[in-house]
This record gives structure tokens, sequence and C-alpha cells, in this order.
């Protein structure tokens, strides 16, 4: 008998993780502090650079290698890697990036489907790797921020155990409006923090957002300050736990905290061999999410989260290197 | 003082090499040996593909990093960071990877004034890893067979002590002429024979070049089987170094050979962590060229060559960490 329409499955069965955030094929370069500092960048932060700045830090680095990145897309394909089924909502250019970042995603099994905007460049992050392994990000985000509400599938996004959205969407009025309609329509919102900078150019925003929609939020322990608008971690804690069901503080080697209605738990960080932070608050991400998608305890997913952050960061780039462990599935 | 124009000294005084060849960004990738044999590739060649085929393949590979490639590029590279001075000729467009491949080249102090193809786009090198760290390469050239006569700079040829040139510029008609007018103005030519399909596709025409104008030639063993059109290596260096003043023949991991009519020197491999082959001749040229433009015998420039290709092949990519030895000066 010819297949016919009925007999294909409609697609929107069982997603774990819908994931909206930036389209970013990322450049790094090893780079020492002082061009850091030369070039007026604070260490460790994320800064919007308009084209011509974006010109200007690339002459300024040394040989890059380019891989597909971007906060929430990362963590889609650490769900994917992890077993999970993750689709990713974002806009690429119809150019070489895009079809560089297209490639990426779609390869390790995430669905991509939104169409490249005809115009314009696709997103682009300056990521200067320090000798301690830290990372400064420059983003030119090109078409990234022009995802718009009508690029959304409601259907898709309403299907998802979880909808992941990502702070550094709250920049772009375009992004900022699909991530609070992706919100809208969500069964279960994540939301990352993302930069401690970007929570205080939206301090008040970001609050109202995070108290209204968000089930489950992650942040380092510089963002959680600068959302708790305290120098102390234990105040800010007890501040922003308020917000939402579930609070997550990585915090990079000591490991990570959750904070919910259950009781606080500690979780040490996973050993790793650092060469590259870029990612590691991503996977951090995905780890946890896939715990949660399982239904296994606070402890349980902070660990998960550990270990996916610990592979990331053993190597150059944003995203895990899908033949080692906990990645590969032998 | 005001510095005048005689104050400042010609840019060609003293370049020691001028690399020409293909202008190539790779995406690098892990691929099972099973990938590579069901898309009909031959494991460790070089094959030249057209645009609809580069997709298929792409679209067979896992998630890539792309680093700028390009056989006698590396070499420039190599050169230039081995504390020589190097300029690169050949062409790109003018679209991403084109940036790509001009930024990264000169960020480690390689000359490259070519203006870049208003039309068309950068040559694309897939590359897929085997996990015994082989590579296989399918290439969508682009522009990069486009370079032409006139887009040569005769002066800079005729300053450089080594014009080094690669024998995957025979394929295209443009960079064929270009290759055989950059040999006529050289003061001292270097080649690579680059691939054995290739030596077996152009053997009398590369006979005949390597045999008019070629003062250094370097090929790997199946390379040199090849031009020697025997299965004997001893009877195909026999015959292949009647060609030119030094026959270099790399051997992987059982070191290189160097014949000439100083003798004949056998140097054993430098020890190496081996993650990827990609670029391991490229970067043995460049050391070797390197020795020679300081004047050291065959032994020397033969372990400066192993030395070279031993740091590339411990990493993923076509091109040495600048901060690792012997490329780090320090």
């Amino acid at each position: 008998m010819a297949e016919t329409e009925a007999d294909v499955p409609p697609v929107n069965v069982a997603i774990d993780v819908v994931a909206v955030g930036n389209a970013i094929v990322d450049v790094l370069a090893p780079t020492p502090d002082e061009v850091i500092s030369d070039q007026g960048l604070v260490k460790g932060t994320m800064r919007l650079v308009e084209s011509d700045e974006a010109e200007r830090l690339y002459a300024a680095m040394g040989p890059g290698t380019e891989m597909s990145g971007g906060g929430a897309a990362n963590t889609a394909v650490g769900v994917a890697l992890l077993g999970g089924s993750a689709h990713f909502v974002g806009k690429v250019a119809d150019d070489q990036l895009g079809k560089v970042f297209t490639h990426d995603i779609r390869a390790v099994g995430v669905g991509f489907d939104v169409p490249p905007a005809p115009h314009g460049s696709t997103g682009r992050c300056l990521v200067m790797v320090s000798p301690d392994a830290q990372r400064t990000m420059s983003t030119s985000l090109g078409v990234a921020g022009d995802l718009a509400p009508k690029d959304l599938d409601e259907e898709l996004l309403k299907s998802a155990s979880w909808v992941f959205l990502e702070g550094y969407f709250w920049d772009p009025p375009a992004a900022r409006a699909s991530l609070i309609a992706s919100a809208q329509v969500a069964s279960a919102v994540a939301f990352s923090l993302s930069d401690p900078l970007l929570v205080g150019r939206h301090h008040q925003d970001l609050w109202a957002f995070c108290d209204a929609y968000v089930d489950l939020l992650f942040g380092n322990e510089d963002e959680v300050l600068a959302l708790g608008q305290t120098d102390d971690l234990a105040e800010a804690i007890a501040k922003v736990r308020s917000l939402c069901e579930t609070l997550v503080v990585t915090r990079s080697e000591k490991g990570s905290m959750v904070a919910s209605s259950d009781g606080d738990v500690e979780v040490p960080a996973a050993p790793a061999q650092v060469v590259d932070t870029t990612g590691a608050g991503d996977l951090y991400a995905a780890g946890f999410l896939i715990g949660r998608c399982r239904g296994l305890d606070a402890r349980r997913c902070a660990e998960l989260g550990g270990q996916a952050a610990a592979a990331v960061i053993a190597r150059l780039g944003a995203r895990p290197d899908p033949s080692v462990p906990p990645f590969s599935r032998q």
C-alpha cells in the first residue's frame, strides 16, 4: 500500500527541547590578555559590535577557527548529542556562514527549519580565547536579531517539554518580541541570563519577564548578582529564587547549585582539562534539561549539566566533540 | 627630519619564499571510514568536485570546523611562523570565506596582495578526517584556479630566494599557465607533487615541467612512484632524481630522505601524537625551505621539515598552532 499522508506521524511528537536564540558562527582565536585590554574589551563578557568595529577587532586577532555557535543553539546541539530530541529556532542569512550554521546543527540531528533571510549577513562572534581559557566575545549579530514573531511555529513551541530561551535575545527588538511570544505559548520555559552586562542593561525588564514566564532559570554568579542587584551571592539567590520554580547557579570550577521549593542542592564540578570555556554554560543547560526531561532529581540534573560542561571546555569551540563521553552513546 | 620616500626600503628585499597555489578554506570533520568508501572516495587522496557533488558530500559529513588551508598557502604560513619572510599568491573571491582566508594568512605575517575576484566563490576543501588521522579531501576550487598570469607580480617572484609551487595548480588551465610563468621568472623553484592521482593524470607534462624548471622537488612515496611510473621506490627515486638538483621523499612515520648530487641522507620522523595528517607535507616543505634559506645542509633541512610536520599533525587543521614549538620563537 502506498504511504498516505495519514501514515506520516506528526513531527512534533515528543520534542524535548525547542531552543530559541541567535544563529551565530564563532571565530575563535587564541589571544593574549594585552590585546583584549588594548581593544577596550572586558575579559569574560560579550559585547555587541557594529560591523566596522568587528573589522577592527578581527584585524587584531590571530588566525582563526570558524565553528558554529550561539548560546541556545549550542544547548540544542547538546540535547541532541545527549540523546534528546531538539529543535532550534533562529535566523541565518542566505550566505556561506549561514550554510555552515545550517549544516552543522542539522548534522547532529537538531531540527532547524526557519528560512534564511534573503539579505544581510549571518551573525558572527569573535571569540578571543585567553591563555587561561577564558573567552571574551564581540558579536556582530547580522540578521540573527531579526527573528520575528511571524517566524515562530506555535505548534512546534507548544509541543516541546521545554522551550529554552537565551538572554542575549533581549537586545534586538524583533528578537525580544519573539522571545516573549515563545514564552507565552510554551508549556515550560527555561531561560539563560547569558551575560552580566546584559542583565545590567535590561534589569527591570528581565526581572519582570522571569517573574511572569520562567520556570527554570540559569545564571552564573555574576549574572545572578546582577539580577539580584547586590554584591552578596546568598542575598542575590534569596531574591532571585522567588522569581521561578527552580534557579540554577553555575559556578565554574566550584560546580553548581540548584535552589527550588524542594530545597537546595550543591554539586561539585566534574573534573576537566580546560582549553576554552566557550559554551560551558550552554552545555550545562543541555545536560540539566535532559535530566529534567527524563524525570531525574535536581542533583542528577546538575551532575549531567556538569559533565556536559566539562566535555565542551576540554576543546576549542562552543560545541562538544560527538565522539567523546557523555555525548558518545556507546 | 621627515621621512622621505627614499628612506622606505623596497618591500621586496630578502623574501625567503613566495608560494603560489590554491587559496582554500578547509572544512574539517571527523568521519568514519565507511562514509568515505560509501561516497566513492579514495582514502588519503584529493579529488576535485563540482559544486553539486560538494553539496552531497558536505551533507554526509558531521559538524565541521572551518580553517584556512591550501597546500602552498600552508607552506607560506609555516615559513612565516618559523621566522622567515613569505608571500602568498593565489585567488580568493569577494565573499565571507575569502575574507577568512585573507585574514588568517595576513595574521601570521604572510604578504598576500592579489585582489579578490569580484564574482564566484572562494575555494573550499571538504576534509574527512578518519579515526586513524588520515585525511581524504574533496575540493571545490571556486575561483582558486582562476589565478591568471596577469595576476602575477614578476618583481615579487624574482626577488624571492625560492618560489614554491604546488602540483594541484596543474589542473585548472589558468592556474597552470600561472605556475609555468612563475617558474620561468623564479631564481629557484621548489615544487610539491601534491597528490599521486594528480601525478598520474598529468604524468608527461609534470615530468617535462620538473625537468625544465624544478630545483627542489617534494613528493611522498606514492607521488614519487607515480612520477617514476614503477612500483619500486628505489627505481622511482633513481629515475626522478635525474630531473632536479634535489629530490625530497617524505615517508610519513618512516621520516624522509633527500637525494642530491651531494649524496643521499635519511632522517627519521620526529615523534608526534597524530590527530590529523592534513598539512604534514606542506609544513615539511616549510621547514626544509627555511633550512635552505639559512644555508643549512640536507640533514638539518630534513630535520626542520620533520619537526614542522610533527607539530601540525598533532592538531586538527592544516596550519600549525603559532604558540607551540618549533613555531613559537621563545
